[in-house]
């Protein structure tokens, strides 16, 4: 069989759990790492895999069949991606919700005159959780649909902590709130201000000289990040930072509560409960590759969505041992 | 819009939740209902829905879109689904897994021929949780897959009950073992026998002269239904069993507990909550039918299963506003 020959753009926390998961897909070879850095200053810890200059990619397009796309949806994947569909089939993970609509516009136009295959936000949200909300809405279309976040560390939110005067570090969890969690469950479909689903919890090392108060204001009425929640903070030391809080666990849950026409309660639920959210966005970039390059070898093109492509086409399994081994 | 022209074959609890369902649907219509009695026994409660003899279905050809089977998998659906392939386009619930490979070659077959699709094997298990089995294990390559069922009355092992002499009426209910799913929840990986992930409940009304342990004995050494599992049995009347037990909830879980390379446990879990299973089963299969009618409209044709089906297709929704409202 010849594997399926995979690049990684991009060699942070995504990029590192995309070689990670590439190791437990036996149909996968990872090709080469891309990088802005210096490759020379890159580590990736396996002697068989090239580390190169982003502007070298080029010259791999015999070499690369999928390029996994691991920067960030600010900065990076609006131009990255429209450029690199345009030498390969291409993975990301783009997450700016509102802007999806124009990026998978101009990702489509790039994909279609390149002839490649572009699976777009891809992982667990956008990713898993959007197709369970398809899901749910189109099976219980009498119903409201709930996705709440955490227990998890939110990358966005311990940035804007890191980022204020006085603090030397820090991170953030998103915490859904248990009780509404609970009334969903139970089939009540509360209407939920944003404040009375999730709450924040700040783990803050402070600068030497800092205002304690002072940094616990800024936090707790930080526009956009905290001040629609109810917000802890606790101040603790370098050390217990490292100690306790140098993971990156994460999760949530997509439920749909609804009703037959008969007024049957009718609850589906999806979660997910993460040791290490990178490393799972990561393995569902990893699977979506493989659908890409199927995609593109039955001969399609343009950019993809979790909505577009059939999930058997995930699978290392044929349509046939999915049948009799799954099904 | 011209609306989906939906038939219904069969009007068993099955065929009344498609009918309900399709009212949930504004995009679909429900032309016919099929029945092997005499359709003026049929009472539908809707006077713009006919009631025909099954013979009868080869006259609507040009009248219905989609044909949802709605027999029963033992003996209507191996013989019906084959037969209406070649005039609609299907969907069914067929259920025997071990014979879905079969199934879907003859079906494949004939629908190849009548360039219909055929839709097989959809609900919720096999169904939703087939989906969710094969996304467990193509995200986390790594791990274990639970599927426990219930809390939940089966079908099957009631009926089993009632035909044992002695037995005026009665119920079964499958339950998960709580210990067992939470071992799995905690990422433990455990290898469970049969005994170990479920137990069986069930609630028997007696006839006037039978002996209380006898049947109870017979329950309990049953095979293939009981004997494999813990069972209790209840005995209490014709009245508390109308009163108590006449609903059909089910429900369930599909659990995937694996790690990433980096042995970082990682948790996947579908669940399902269901006051009514054949509503709910119901729903499936009108969402389906949708996703049948398009792909036939698209120029596809032969058999598929839930891994065949790009989830969008399920939508009334277009892809535009997928991306834009639910991603």
């Amino acid at each position: 069989m010849n594997k399926i020959r995979i690049g990684i753009l991009g060699y942070g926390n995504l990029g590192r759990g995309v070689q990670l998961a590439i190791k437990q897909n036996p149909d996968m070879e990872l090709v080469g790492v891309f990088t802005r850095r210096d490759p020379s200053s890159v580590e990736v810890n396996d002697p068989s895999v090239g580390v190169y200059l982003v502007d070298q990619a080029k010259d791999f397009q015999d070499k690369i069949d999928v390029m996994i796309l691991c920067g960030g949806s600010a900065k990076d994947l609006p131009e990255q991606t429209p450029l690199f569909a345009q030498l390969f089939h291409t993975v990301d993970s783009y997450d700016t919700h509102a802007l999806i609509p124009q990026f998978f516009a101009k990702v489509d136009e790039v994909a279609k005159v390149s002839k490649k295959v572009s699976v777009i936000s891809v992982g667990w949200d956008p990713g898993l959780f959007s197709l369970n909300r398809l899901l749910g809405e189109v099976v219980l279309p009498q119903g409201n649909t709930y996705t709440f976040w955490g227990d998890g560390l939110s990358q966005g939110h311990s940035d804007a902590i890191r980022r204020l005067d006085g603090v030397k570090n820090g991170v953030q969890y998103t915490l859904p709130v248990k009780e509404a969690v609970e009334r969903v469950r139970s089939g009540e479909q509360p209407s939920l201000s944003t404040r009375e689903k999730h709450t924040r919890e700040c783990f803050v090392v402070l600068k030497e000289d800092a205002d304690k108060d002072q940094v616990e204001q800024q936090i707790t009425t930080m526009p956009n990040y905290f001040e629609d929640y109810d917000t802890t903070v606790h101040f603790i030391s370098e050390d217990e930072l490292q100690k306790n809080h140098s993971g990156m666990p994460h999760g949530g849950f997509v439920i749909r509560s609804g009703e037959s026409e008969a007024n049957e309660k009718q609850l589906m639920e999806f979660s997910l409960k993460l040791e290490s959210n990178p490393n799972f966005t990561s393995s569902v970039l990893v699977a979506y590759a493989r659908a890409a390059y199927r995609l593109g070898e039955s001969g399609q093109s343009g950019a993809k969505t979790i909505y577009d492509i059939p999930v058997g086409l995930l699978s290392l399994k044929t349509a046939e041992q999915l049948r009799s081994e799954l099904l």
